[in-house]
């Protein structure tokens, strides 16, 4: 039974993602899903590359990974697929694979362009092209009866610097940045405060920990630290030296 | 494996939609799920019957589509079982199967007006009634031994003339209307640009597309239409001859 | 194929789900997976005690339901695993199985306090403690193989007296009463009104009616009964004698 995820920013309940995994049954009849994410905020990259590596990191080898976070469907951007440790990543090269391919210690293998099937939506490649291209990885095709091989890197997390990637239901915001960082300035405020654990913190302070992703993240005991500090996904921190 | 898909208005997180799955599993042991939206806005039938068909089009034959959204739970609208190309549809007749229908060219078979069990909730029929309902057919019982046949149609979808059917997360407007479609109102605004893709749209200017079910959309690149023209599901359109 | 279910407030599109999905099917590769709920109200031990016994009430046994509302994470409460009615839970000791314990006629067996395995994150206990028990349990291994049986009894229910449980989607306040009530005092309201059905209450006056899992619930027919008596999860109810 060949595991397939799907990450996506169509919205939790869009009838879209279940017309994805018509298709993808369509072409390998037993498959079976996870749901990553469909909740991934509209159109960013950023929090999309965060969500896919950290809802897929832990899956074995054998998985194909669905992607569509794609504000440049119908365009030029190029739909891909690639093999990652043993599992397979489908969706469009726009930064979406950004994280998964950073934190790999080995690079990708097999990267093809994706073929555009005749009559595919121009809005709705995720059906069309991705979902047919991961259903058939999932059966067990080569990636080279998908599309054109190609050499060229697929393209980075499009931001420079550290970033919040994402912010969780609790309002942590995950930055980008690895332990040890001493103190970190977020728009315009400085938290310099650390903890281990929730249990173990101030209440009321903004503080920095290790998050279990292994990212230093900022939170707020018994509040959000994303309204605390007004920030949110993409939005640039700055690592001070401690005091 | 039979395939089993659920569309409700109970809400992502419910804990029914669970209840309903150990009914299914109770019935159909290899049952497996796709959740093709818990989400639709309360009560909403026009909405929960464009989710329900985009959802479940492309889904092969052989599958069992559930749906509840059901205002009239515990009042004496049908409950009903039928046949549609193969798959089978469950759930309240009340306008909710109104566009699988319409969209259909083979017409329903083997309507059956459901049993209710003894000791059923009047308030939770999605588990005592067509749960159960939806396991048999799933396992392979004949629609006979669930019910009552009849003849009379069923409903259609609860709207007259064009409407608004849904509003996506991007908040494109999916309306009835099939292209070619020169120009529409909506909610007093008339939108005459026309793209096809968000790519090729002037950004923030309302434009009409054909979206991936093939219905006529409306969109603002960059922007929420449904803000903008202060639309949604229900709403009325009209065509408009072009200029 | 083993069924594990998942109740968490990680909310819905959270990654982490997907994280513990993967840990489970490390664990045991044959499992299926329902999930009952992400939306817990963040911390909420109250609603993740309705939620998780309402969604998993109706599944037969040899299921494993895995539990993850905790805002003591990384604190000293303990991590348990036990039995109930052929079933096994797993989660934090926090009284997010107060209800499944309290409505249970068999009591738990074989209760374990899980072994914490080294380098799990303080911050993650559901990935890296909960996930890898499940999915053993799943697999078949025998409690005792997981951590250190102990007597002691479960925390029960963190309220005193009647509280509300839980709001669904529609506003409805499902109360811990059982019938008969013949009145209620909710945040200072007296519900005097009852119907058996929504189709057959009056509408725009909270009623109460026994609601589909049993409990007396509060609706307001074509209103949201929450916002009308402005109450939710954890609030405290008054049970009052007939007129």
């Amino acid at each position: 039974m060949p595991l397939v995820t799907l990450t996506t920013d169509f919205g939790e309940g869009s009838p879209y993602v279940a017309a994805m995994k018509a298709r993808l049954l369509e072409g390998c009849p037993s498959a079976t899903f996870v749901d990553v994410s469909h909740a991934v905020p509209p159109f960013d990259r950023v929090s999309g590359a965060f969500v896919l590596w950290a809802g897929t990191r832990h899956f074995g080898p054998g998985a194909v990974h669905l992607a569509v976070v794609d504000p440049g469907v119908g365009g030029n951007r190029r739909a891909v697929a690639f093999e990652l440790a043993g599992s397979w990543y489908v969706g469009p090269d726009n930064g979406l694979f950004g994280l998964v391919l950073s934190e790999s210690t080995t690079g990708p293998l097999h990267a093809v362009e994706l073929r555009r099937p005749a009559g595919a939506s121009p809005t709705f490649e995720g059906r069309d092209v991705f979902a047919p291209a991961a259903a058939a990885l999932a059966a067990g095709a080569p990636a080279e009866s998908l599309g054109t091989a190609f050499a060229g890197g697929l393209l980075p997390l499009p931001v420079l610097g550290p970033v919040v990637l994402w912010v969780d239901r609790f309002g942590n915001l995950v930055t980008s940045c690895r332990p040890p960082v001493p103190a970190l300035k977020v728009n315009g405020h400085e938290v310099t405060a650390t903890a281990r654990t929730f249990s173990e913190a101030p209440p009321g302070v903004p503080f920095l920990y290790v998050g279990s992703m292994g990212f230093v993240e900022v939170g707020v005991r018994e509040a959000r630290a994303d309204e605390r500090l007004r920030a949110g996904p993409g939005d640039p921190v700055e690592v001070l030296a401690g005091a």
